[in-house]
C-alpha cells in the first residue's frame, strides 16, 4: 500500500516537496474513528511513547517517594530541548535518588533548541548527558531502579529489569507484542519496538480514559498526561511544537512527538487517541499532520479548530523574512 | 505518476523511513541515459544550479578584471558553510569591486556548519550576510554589476539586469523556459524557476562538454566546473557532502546540492549530466541518491564505484556512537 500525500510544501504557486504518511485515530475499545494510509504497518514510535514508558516511575511508587510534581513527571515524558530549566530539573530528580548526571547512559548532545546551544557555547560550556533531550526519561528510569533497590547500571539494555518494566507497560497499553523481531535501538540507546499506528492510537485512547487498564495503571496514566498538559514547557521547551500545540488548548489536548516524523496524541474530552507517521521521517510534516487532525477532531469548538488549522499551515520565510511559500495539509487531510 | 522509493532508512531489521524521488541522467544531445521516476515534472533546482548562475560573472569579463582564481570562482558556485575561509573569500571578492558585506541582499544566517557556529558564538560574534551560504554567489552578482557599470542595488529582483543575465544563461543551458508561471523566491531572495530534471541533467551535460554552447560560454562553463572540482572545500566546506563526493574522485566528478533534496552533477569523462530530487526534500536521501548514481555510472572504475557505493550507504549512529541502522539505496537504485 502506498500512503497518500498528506502534507505539501509550496514555493510560489508550485508544490516543491510532498510528504506521504498515515494517521490512526482510535477509541478506547480500539475502534478506528478516522484513518488515512496504512495503519497496520509497524512503525517505531520513538519518543512519542515516553508517557507510557514513564508509567513504572509512577506505578512503582518512586515518583511519590521522591516527591515529584508535575514538572518532574512531565520531564520524564519529555524530549526537552536542553534549556537551563530542563537540565536543572533532571539534575534535581537524580539528586533525590542520590545520583548525578554520570549515572545517565543516554549519551550527550548539544541542546535541541538552537538558542540554548548558543548560550551554552557563549559561556564556554559543553553539553553533557543532562542536555540530552531524553535526560528526564532516563532520570525517571534511574529513580525507579534506586527506589526498587535494583542495580541501575546497564539500565538501557533490553534485558535489564528497567526495560522489562517499560516493555510490560508498552505491551499492556498498546496491545502489541514487543519482541526481538521488531526491536531497534533508539537514539538514547534503550530499545524501541515497531508497532502499528492502530495499536499506538488505541494505547493513547486508553492512557487518557483509563478504559481497559487496571485502576493503579489508569491513575498513573492520567497523572502523567495531566502533568504534561499542565507543564508543556517541560515537554518541548520554548516555542517547541508540542509546547505550542498544548498551550493552544490548555488541559484539552496531549501531544508528543517522536523522531522520524511520528506523533502520538490524545483528546481526553473525546476519549480518542491519535498516532501518525510521516513516511519519510520529516518533523515539519508530522507537525502539520497532528495539527490538522486536531482541527478535524475538535470541529465542535470552532475557534480552537481554526487555531489548529492555522498551526497546520505555517508560512515559509526566507533569510530576509519574506514569505516564499507554506507548509500545508494536502486536500485529503485538510477536508 | 508516483515516484518510486529510492532510499530507505533502517533501524535494526526494520525500514523506519522511506524516500521517493526521481533521477535523470542525460547526454549533451539531451538523450536520457538513465532515469527513475518522473523526470518531466518541474522542480526548483535551488542552489544546485549555482554554476550556471555564475556564468555571467565569467562571460562578462568581471572574473578576469578582478583577478579571480579557482577559489573565488568556486565560492561563486557554492553553498558554503560559513567557515572563516569562506567568509574571508567573499569579503575579498567584494573588496575587489570596492564593496563590502553591506551590499549583499541575501540576508544573514548562522554558519551551516555547526562547528563554525559554535566558534562564532564562543568568540561573542554574530552572523552577517557574509556567513550566508549564498554570499559567494551574491558577491559574484555584485562584482558583475560593478564591472559592467550597472547599479547593483536591488540586484536580487527578477527584473534587475543581474537576474536577467542569470535567467538568460539558465534558459540557454537547460533549454527550459524561465517565466513568471514557474517562478518562486529562493532562500536568498533571488528568483528560482521550476524546470524538469530532464532539462537540468541536459544542462549539466552541456556545462561539462560545451556541446551546443557558444564557444565563450562553453569556456566559461568549463572554467567554473573545473574550479569547483579543484577546490571542493570552497563548495561545501569541511566534511560537507559535496566536498567529500568531489574529493573521492579529484577532477572527475562535479556535484552540487540544492535545498529540498536536489542534486545536479556531471561526469565530464562520460559527457553525462545528472539531476535528481528527493520528493520530500530530504538532503540525506539526495546525498545517497547522487552517490548511488555516480557508483552506477562509474562502474568501469571498480574501486571508485565501490567508494561511491559506500558513500551511498552511511551507517546511522546514535548518541552513544552505536550503529543503530543505515541510510541505503532501495533495490531499484542499488542494482
Amino acid at each position: 500500500m502506498t500512503d497518500p500525500v498528506l502534507v505539501e510544501l509550496t514555493r510560489g504557486d508550485v508544490v516543491e516537496s510532498a510528504h506521504r504518511g498515515a494517521v490512526a485515530v482510535a477509541d478506547p475499545a480500539g475502534a478506528i474513528a478516522f484513518a488515512l494510509g496504512d495503519i497496520d504497518r509497524p512503525v517505531f514510535p520513538r519518543s512519542a511513547v515516553k508517557a507510557i514508558q514513564a508509567l513504572p516511575l509512577v506505578e512503582s511508587g518512586a515518583a511519590d517517594a521522591y516527591g515529584f510534581g508535575d514538572r518532574e513527571l512531565t520531564l520524564a515524558c519529555a524530549s526537552h530541548c536542553g534549556e537551563p530549566e530542563h537540565v536543572e530539573t533532571a539534575r534535581a530528580m537524580l539528586a533525590k535518588a542520590a545520583l548525578d548526571g554520570s549515572a545517565l547512559e543516554c549519551g550527550a548532545h548539544w541542546p535541541s533548541r538552537f538558542e540554548a546551544t548558543l548560550a551554552l557555547a557563549r559561556e564556554g560550556g559543553a553539553p553533557c548527558a543532562l542536555h540530552n533531550n531524553c535526560s528526564g526519561k532516563h532520570s525517571g528510569f534511574l529513580c525507579t531502579c534506586v527506589h526498587l533497590g535494583i542495580d541501575h547500571r546497564g539500565y538501557v539494555a533490553a534485558g535489564h529489569r528497567s526495560q522489562e518494566m517499560v516493555r510490560e507497560a508498552m505491551e499492556a497499553v498498546t496491545g502489541a507484542p514487543h519482541v526481538e523481531d521488531n526491536q531497534g535501538m533508539d537514539g538514547c540507546s534503550i530499545p524501541t519496538y515497531a508497532v502499528p499506528l492502530r495499536s499506538l492510537a488505541h494505547g493513547f485512547a486508553r492512557m487518557v480514559t483509563g478504559v481497559g487498564l487496571p485502576e493503579r495503571r489508569a491513575a498513573a496514566a492520567r497523572r502523567l498526561v495531566t502533568a504534561c498538559m499542565a507543564e508543556p514547557f517541560y515537554v518541548d521547551g520554548t516555542d517547541g511544537a508540542d509546547t505550542r500545540l498544548m498551550l493552544a488548548a490548555p488541559g484539552r489536548v496531549f501531544v508528543k512527538t517522536g523522531a522520524e516524523g511520528v506523533y502520538c496524541a490524545a483528546v481526553p474530552e473525546l476519549g480518542l487517541g491519535i498516532a501518525l507517521k510521516c513516511d519519510d521521517g520529516a518533523g515539519r510534516a508530522a507537525q502539520a499532520m497532528v495539527a490538522a487532525v486536531l482541527a478535524r477532531l475538535l470541529r465542535g469548538d470552532r475557534d480552537l479548530s481554526e487555531t489548529f488549522s492555522k498551526m497546520a499551515r505555517p508560512p515559509l520565510l526566507n533569510r530576509n523574512g519574506f514569505v516564499v511559500g507554506e507548509v500545508r495539509p494536502a486536500a485529503l487531510l485538510a477536508d
